[in-house]
């Protein structure tokens, strides 16, 4: 038998055993270097809660619409084209197959927990015609054809070939997870099979232009358990300088190229360096290799301190779409790619199963419902590429699109969206692990096997109050962690009625262990009093201002909406640093899709700017002009649903 | 007679009407749109004040010891090569022709009112080298040669061909202004009359990719009177669009290929536009074709409302060293090159010519004293390209350099600084204009040739007396317009110990109208109490913070000379409004050359922000961390001339 045969008849074997409709985002039931295990996207149903209308308006809308565009662009043709099933002209820029990948990853997500029938036969049609544009080595890639044909692995710096491969794996594994059909799936494997002839330490050297391949190779071989995929990640993660002859600049911008245990700093393209932090905490979960660990604590540290939005946005600078020095956070100048704050959340989800620590589900959460909640629109079919947090009217008419030419956040934001239910819940051997809260059902096992249901009742973000009914099918002595959110400044918890004796810790995961029987009823109550927030005084544009956040929620001042009079540029608030005397919470279901919104109590003036010189005499006792009026902040995810408006992120505070 | 002769002769007719020792700025003797005459260089001389040493210095060290830079790095002997005398490698970038011709203007300034023979030697040495490279055609450029003469004109955009001609027109100007000798511009001459056989309206277009030649144009025109020369100067502005297919990016970037007249707001690169503004006010003033007044305004106001550093620096980004939007004014990533400072005090010089008004002279002088003064070290050997209004010790570090590849801005600097006698006053019909205060002497003529005689004693910019003595030969009946600069708050001006009637208003020349004998005393008294300035709420990076000014001086909190346990980037000032209160002013003579300082005299706290999360709760009321200590405010002209140090100009207040 030839080794290469031998080799994915191994692959079959191991792919049998995992078996199909275990639709887990990351499969870590083998991974010695996690503490938790992640739970199916269909072991979870989310219920009329804030998050389910935004699933399923993923699916039944942004899914179909985005897939209508990919096609009127030519985007599926690119492949048709190579097969000769069509004869049209190659289109989009040379990365442009992994956006067709990532919405295939998007639809096979969407599969999970009750599939879409018509959505899996697009899926199957496209999987036929990428695969026919194949090569019998095993190269796929729409660009590298033709007169380009021989710059193939020449211009790995730029030509994204293993991102796209990348693409290409985690669309076939989401696909074989929730399907059990790895037709897709082994077009991707005969591609990686390809560049272990050729490339890798005493072969040809490869390298990660754009990160990505690194989590889909080590995602592989958690499929497959095939260490060659693995090891693969790990040359790649190492990189091959030497060999690459790489600029300085390069290796910053890229985030690869030079051993990733030596980064120090987040750098270079956001994207970029998210990714490659993803696939390195995958890296240090399979191999334990300490040095990965303490890389990343650094470089989460570094983003945490002093590189990261409140929003979770990451990517100060348009220049590379770049992190900036430390604290360089502009606010109109933001970059904050959509695509950079799903990569932060993929970054902190992988640190969260490898620690089950809970400063990384706070990272997550936040990103997830500001930064990367804005980046779709609630009606399902516009998307920011940035989403700043400060934006003038004729700024802001350029934001939300339906599509890019280099459109990969639509399907990015697509994919997450898709297996959301998958980033609820985890599991060790200790117990059951709830990292987000909103209204759902979960049907799924403890660590030793016995059924365990949970149904969660809220109306998480708006109110604090989380009641869950945890069900194991027999009495169980388990430990439920339930995260306590940082910014919940007083939370009680209950079970049946009685106080539990441990004491809710911000930030931390609240152990409650005892012997669960079925239908005990457990009782979170979060503080969702409305905070005002400082930022550090290096954060020069956000000095003298504040942010509104409550519960998970950062809040905006969007013009649209404001009482007549008001500039939300150019307002400024008498606050007394207590959210609770500043600002009235209300409700209003009729809103954008039903929010609470904050209304400023306090009096107020809107500076009148228009006749101020550029530099004028400092007068701490300067008279506000304009007329006292109420603001309206609305949650920062609904920005621009209205149509074109100014907003802030960070108001000017006037004190007290 | 061939009409080419038949014009030079002309021209050298024209020129030996304007005669030798002439050595004025701008010539304005015929200018029909100039309110203003300007007076010969060589016709005031400074005397122990504030700037006399820093001439001195430049005459002395830094054009000597840059000459000997250019002459290591290959400058000159980029012409010796073109005409065989060295057989070398052409060294530099494409227009470094022009750094050695703007290092001979310097030289060529230094002649007036007393020459130096040893340089005046070196430049009739470098002139000759320079026209024996000459081509017989006229044309002369450096790079342009062997492989790359074919490119000629085919690369205006980025060639600088015209940029190196405006400076060699303006060296040989200068040359001939203040010796007689017109070797120099008849080579430069030659070489417009090249451009006049073959560019042009009907010929082949024709486009400054760098503005400079039209200021340079203007100035030949009256030098010569040859309209044609003025004509090339319109053409230029006005722009050849059509022809030249340029994008509206180059447009912007250059502020050059369309009607200088549509222009509406201040964009691109700041140098560039700059120039582009002196060139269009000397056009402006040529012609009075009103467009370009009217355009010139609304620039001005764009400049000034939204776009000006309080250092009288211009240029907000790095990349393409150009505008920013309305009020993005950073500090630590300010631009501020000192070529745009010289260009904003270039184009307000004009500006003054031809209106009067003081506004104008106001920002030259705050450019003059502040982001020009600073980018030449006290020892005149070290040289800013960047002037930012913030910095980190370690971004400190290269800041001050004695060479640059681009060396614009040392000889830019030179060329300034031997010129500057020549900025002081200026003459109309109605009498003598004072734009300048220093210790110096004026020995000209008014509007109807009375000689008059006039001496400045002042303490400027330390101390707000002025006193002047005014003589003209025979008494005479005359206006005195004397300058009260914006930033006084109370003038008082008497006149043979009598206080004039007129009521001197700030930012407005104070006409003083009398028959004046000689020897008549003026005083003026301007208020010197130290400034706390804030900044348009727009100018995000400013709020919260003021900048302190005295005179014409801005301000520094430079790291080094504070007590131990100051963080200059991270302290809080308590501030009352009240400049007098909150500061002490001392003058210090044997720091920086002798300067004033202003220690802050309040409690004020070093905020201890190590320990700082990048987002915390808002406490109006939070404490001040670090113990109380004296800051010391030092000009911020002489920042980095004690080595590097952390500096700040907009420091964080705490009100009161």
């Amino acid at each position: 038998m030839k080794p290469l045969a031998w080799l994915c008849l191994a692959s079959s074997f191991a792919l049998a055993q995992a078996g199909p409709e275990r639709s887990v985002i990351l499969d870590l039931s083998s991974t010695p270097g996690a503490k938790l295990r992640t739970v199916p996207v269909s072991a979870v149903t989310l219920k009329g809660g804030f998050w389910e209308s935004r699933r399923r308006t993923n699916v039944e809308r942004s899914i179909p619409t985005l897939l209508q565009l990919l096609e009127e662009h030519g985007i599926a043709d690119n492949f048709r084209r190579l097969s000769g099933a069509k004869s049209v002209p190659r289109k989009g820029p040379l990365f442009t197959d992994s956006d067709l990948y990532k919405w295939m990853e998007a639809a096979a997500w969407a599969q999970a927990g009750g599939g879409h029938p018509e959505l899996r036969r697009t899926f199957d049609a496209l999987t036929r015609d990428i695969l026919a544009a194949q090569e019998p080595s095993g190269y796929l890639n729409t660009w590298f054809q033709e007169d380009r044909k021989s710059r193939r692995w020449s211009e790995m710096v730029t030509g994204h070939e293993l991102y796209c491969l990348g693409h290409l794996l985690q669309a076939g594994i989401a696909y074989y997870r929730t399907t059990g059909d790895r037709t897709l799936l082994d077009g991707g494997i005969r591609f990686v099979e390809y560049l272990l002839r050729d490339f890798g330490p005493g072969k040809r050297p490869l390298l990660a232009g754009h990160p990505e391949i690194e989590m889909a190779l080590v995602e592989l071989y958690r499929t497959t358990h095939d260490r060659r995929y693995l090891a693969l990640a790990g040359y790649i993660l190492t990189g091959d300088g030497e060999r690459l002859h790489l600029t300085p600049g390069q290796i910053a911008y890229m985030f690869s190229g030079r051993p990733f245990i030596d980064r120090t700093i987040m750098e270079g393209h956001a994207v970029r360096a998210g990714y490659a932090a993803s696939g390195a905490a995958d890296y240090w979960m399979e191999t334990r290799e300490e040095a990965y660990g303490t890389a990343l604590e650094r470089l989460w540290r570094d983003l945490t301190r002093s590189k990261m939005y409140i929003t979770g946005g990451t990517g100060s600078r348009s220049a590379g779409e770049a992190f900036g020095d430390p604290y360089e956070l502009p606010n109109a100048k933001a970059y904050t790619e959509s695509c950079a704050a799903i990569a932060n959340l993929m970054w902190n989800w992988r640190m969260l199963q490898a620690t089950g620590e809970a400063r990384f589900t706070g990272v997550m959460e936040t990103a997830l419902y500001n930064s990367i909640n804005s980046g779709m629109s609630l009606s399902g079919t516009m998307y920011c590429y940035r989403n700043p947090l400060e934006l003038t009217r004729e700024a802001s008419q350029s934001i939300r699109n339906p599509w890019y030419t280099t459109t990969c956040c639509p399907p990015n934001l697509e994919r997450l969206f898709a297996s959301l239910p998958g980033y609820f819940y985890g599991v060790s051997g200790e117990g059951l692990w709830v990292h987000l809260y909103d209204r759902n059902t979960l049907a799924w096992k403890l660590g030793d096997g016995t059924p365990l249901a949970v149904q969660m009742e809220t109306k998480y973000p708006w109110e604090g109050q989380v009641d869950m009914t945890v069900s194991p099918r027999q009495a169980r002595e388990f430990t439920l962690f339930l995260r306590i959110p940082a910014w919940s400044d007083a939370t009680t918890v209950s079970v049946n009625g009685a106080r539990v004796a441990a004491r809710p810790e911000a930030d931390r995961y609240l152990a409650v262990k005892r012997t669960w029987k079925p239908g005990d009823r457990v009782r979170l109550v979060f503080s969702m009093t409305p905070q005002e927030i400082a930022a550090h005084p290096r954060a020069l544009e956000n000095q003298g201002r504040v942010a509104v956040r409550r519960g998970p929620l950062v809040y905006v001042l969007e013009q649209e909406g404001q009482a007549e009079g008001v500039n939300v540029l150019e307002s400024k608030l008498l606050l007394t640093g207590d959210g609770a005397r500043d600002f009235a919470v209300k409700w209003e279901p009729d809103l954008l899709g039903g929010i609470v919104t904050l209304r400023h109590k306090g009096a107020h003036g809107a500076l009148d700017t228009g006749g101020l010189p550029l530099y004028r005499r400092y007068n701490p006792r300067e008279p506000r002009a304009g007329s006292p009026a109420g603001l309206v902040f609305t949650p920062y995810y609904t920005f621009l649903n209205r149509g074109p408006s100014a907003l802030q992120v960070w108001v000017e505070t006037a004190g007290q």
